[in-house]
């Protein structure tokens, strides 16, 4: 077993883990950086080692459309390709053909599509996601599955539910053809959980998902528009019907509270491209809320961003922070999404820490009061 | 005396030296990277001290429109706004106003116009442009002069010329009555030759700067759209009348080549936003010349852009940092202007080693065949 489970909370499912990946270990509850094209916007991997990231994702749609997953492959895969030597996550693409492409035409056998780039014709199926995700070269590869709207009448539910598990039957068997090697250097495969808003769905999905036997799973189909109670409760709906011992993974979520409250339910693993996309826009986040770094009340303000964060943000005022933001000048966005992921990644190392010491139920509460205060001084 | 020079080339007029500012010592000859609006285009201060600068450059107009002179000076100068503590050299805005401001009126007193950014109108003068780099606290300040444009008539240059003169004895005074300060700790300041092609004044604005007694000497009006030859007999017609005592700062220039070519004219300093500007193109400058990074012909290039860079870029393939420019990644940008920056004071480097040994002559020979070769494989 490649995922060990050290503490489970008395008050709250909270868990503490350790993943052993092909590329390393990394410790749950654990945030992993965006990195869609091969790269995690604006930073260079140094910066990335010197905020804390352990994992980084990277995007099989993304990758596949350009540079292409046979260039990545013959350049030694993605870790070598973006010269990251820690563990890397890909997803199966079928997200993004949802939300970015276009003239989708969904079959049996997979998904074709017109892509967002040159709008040329492709076609994603489990074998081909599988195949790509090798060819990249993952520590885990996403199953590919079928991400239904918000919201979705439950007929449509439960087609799509059938296609999901269908999927995934043939991404395991395309594992069995060609990964055959078992052991802790193989590549991990992870399914996800779907069935929208119906908890039977969900249940069914997890369980027949855990009867095939992959070595984490991952709640999908959130994240997807639906109010905030919507995201909780497919997470209530999954999570006490995936094994305890295989790591769990909550997909493309989501804020600083949110986070907490989906370790508070036995979620182990996230990403989300909101610390990198609030960066682009202006926004830093802190322990006392989102800070507007536009805003004209940091124009003389000599103190930084956030006084508890790293140095390489910490060095610098938030009045040169804002006049570089203003003037459109790049340090600024590298500054911007330094700040916010490291933000994210001290609140996971913060959770594992009140977890060991079992003091997670009062640190997510108090996190999260200060936080949403938004009393930024 | 700030600026001591340890070694004339036997062959050439190279020069090898160093200059004493307030905030350290820099060894001549020096590339300048350029800071325009209080930050080096896409890097870190901590990406500049990788990459050896020792100076940097601000710019005195785009600065007092955006912040601010007042804001920075309240902020406690541009040193602790922009958290460099090394020497900055500010030029006096002249040149921005003639290359970027709009309805730009002339008199004996100063230029009005009105900015690029808002259309405001604004007041640049000799006692002004002195107060401004005042209050951003620079190492060097950059006296106000009026640069005519390429080409110029004689009457023109001759007029332009004794409004430069005046306006440096106006700078002169300004420093005297505000800046009664002596000694090594105080701001330097710089005269800058105009006269356009005519050797005759380009010898008499040297001799008139000369006797005003600054502490370097900058030859201007250069890199204005002249051909290469016209901006090396600029050098020519201005050096020989430069005290030799003195550092000697060519504007605004240049290529690799052109670099060593005023170095053996004995020109000490130089800036140019070229390495930079060339990166967001997606140009790597390189021992053989300059590479188009988008080219086909490095899709599949397993090798560094220059193997003899920095670990900082090296560590990348020519592929990876073309796939990043394509997709449009900031990082491409950042890899491109730290090669391009480290590239320059690598140079700048080995022409002081050279100089000191006693090669220069041949160094500079094959460095510029090489270059010029563009011999990329």
């Amino acid at each position: 077993m490649s995922f060990t489970l050290h503490t489970v909370d008395k008050q709250t499912d909270a868990r503490l883990g350790t993943l052993e990946l092909p590329h390393g270990k990394i410790q749950t509850p654990i945030f992993m950086p965006v990195g869609t094209q091969g790269t995690v916007k604006t930073l260079h991997p140094n910066d990335l080692k010197d905020l804390g990231a352990q994992i980084i994702l990277g995007n099989t749609y993304h990758l596949s459309i350009r540079p292409g997953a046979d260039l990545i492959q013959e350049m030694g895969g993605l870790h070598r390709f973006s010269n990251w030597d820690k563990p890397i996550l890909t997803d199966s693409g079928g997200f993004q053909v949802w939300s970015l492409a276009k003239l989708r035409k969904i079959t049996e056998e997979g998904v074709r599509f017109s892509n967002h780039l040159d709008g040329s014709y492709m076609m994603l199926s489990p074998e081909r996601s599988m195949e790509i995700q090798a060819q990249l070269g993952s520590d885990i590869a996403m199953l590919f599955d079928e991400c239904p709207p918000y919201p979705c009448d439950r007929a449509y539910a439960e087609k799509s539910l059938g296609l999901t598990l269908r999927w995934a039957q043939r991404c395991k068997d395309w594992v069995k053809t060609h990964q055959p090697r078992s052991g802790e250097g193989r590549q991990h495969h992870f399914g996800i959980v779907q069935g929208s808003v119906y908890a039977d769905l969900r249940r069914r999905c997890a369980e027949e998902l855990a009867a095939l036997d992959f070595d984490g799973y991952a709640v999908g189909g959130v994240s997807v528009g639906e109010p905030e109670e919507e995201m909780l409760r497919a997470i209530d709906h999954a999570v006490p019907f995936l094994p305890k011992d295989k790591p769990r993974y909550a997909m493309g979520l989501g804020t600083p509270p949110q986070l907490l409250e989906m370790i508070a339910r036995g979620v182990d693993m996230f990403d989300c491209v909101m610390p990198t996309r609030l960066a682009r826009h202006g926004v830093a986040l802190t322990p006392d809320g989102p800070m507007h770094i536009k805003n004209l009340r940091w124009a003389k303000d000599d103190r930084p961003i956030d006084e508890a964060g790293h140095p390489h943000v910490t060095q610098f005022s938030r009045a040169y922070i804002r006049h570089l933001f203003k003037a459109g000048e790049i340090l600024s966005l590298r500054l911007l999404s330094f700040q916010n992921l490291e933000f994210y990644l001290r609140l996971m190392a913060q959770a594992r820490e009140a977890i060991a010491t079992g003091t997670f139920g009062s640190f997510k509460d108090a996190f999260i009061a200060r936080y949403n205060s938004n009393n930024i001084v």
